[in-house]
């Protein structure tokens, strides 16, 4: 399933390195052209929230430094933050071993979620029961001009 | 596009909760049944891999604390650890805001990867080249009857 490249990187020492642009190449995005992206806090190391890129996205959050997401929902390149200004600003990305899943080590600006949570993971399971384990840090009526 | 169920925990205090059943048949899972899964380190947070479960393995996994997802590639499920004994205990399950993202949090037996790697992360973007930033804890030849 992988590509050659990333079969070859398995067996490559620490510091090695290949092209972006090969790399960039060998990603495995999915049929609709788009590969999950964890975005992590950088200082705390939380899970914030898991999006989707395409390749044009992924390539403008590298250039840029900020993290540009593709949304499914709303079909259109979606530049986190845009309306609610918790921008993600990239600190470090990370490709994983067969190149169908990114890493994002994020400085968040704000909560992450777009229900005012500090992250989107808040619903836990407990037994039998899923329990919210947080309260939001922000009114989601004041991150956008319109709620949905 | 979040479920009715999903909206309405949006507005849920801390300590709230719905049953589990009720947010298992709430689940995004994508047309070919399945849901992506991060596993992080319980104790580092460490980002280790990225999996998939269909609500089969994602059942078996609460209920025996043993990390289970179906493989992609192979089209069945797949206990991580059953070969290369690198399993996955779960310590907490986390579900994202609208229902389409899992967070594992496990305590990982020896290197995640398949490749001996501690995480599947191990590529990391530096400028106009992807580097190498670890080397395997494990030699595969070691964690595999038979190498792929």
């Amino acid at each position: 399933m992988s590509s050659p490249l990333f079969k070859r990187l398995e067996h490559a020492k620490p510091g090695e390195s290949v092209s972006l642009r090969d790399v960039l190449d060998a990603l495995r995005f999915s049929d609709d052209g788009l590969i999950p992206a964890i975005a992590q806090r950088h200082d705390t190391g939380e899970v914030v929230m898991v999006g989707y890129m395409n390749r044009a996205t992924l390539e403008e959050t590298l250039s840029t430094g900020r993290v540009c997401y593709f949304s499914r929902s709303r079909q259109r390149v979606w530049r986190k933050g845009e309306e609610s200004g918790n921008v993600q600003t990239l600190r470090e990305l990370r490709v994983d071993c067969d190149g169908d899943a990114l890493l994002l080590r994020v400085d968040q600006t704000g909560p992450a979620c777009h229900t005012g949570q500090r992250s989107c993971f808040y619903l836990r399971v407990d037994g039998d029961r899923v329990s919210v384990t947080d309260a939001p840090q922000r009114n989601p009526q004041d991150m956008y001009r319109s709620t949905e």
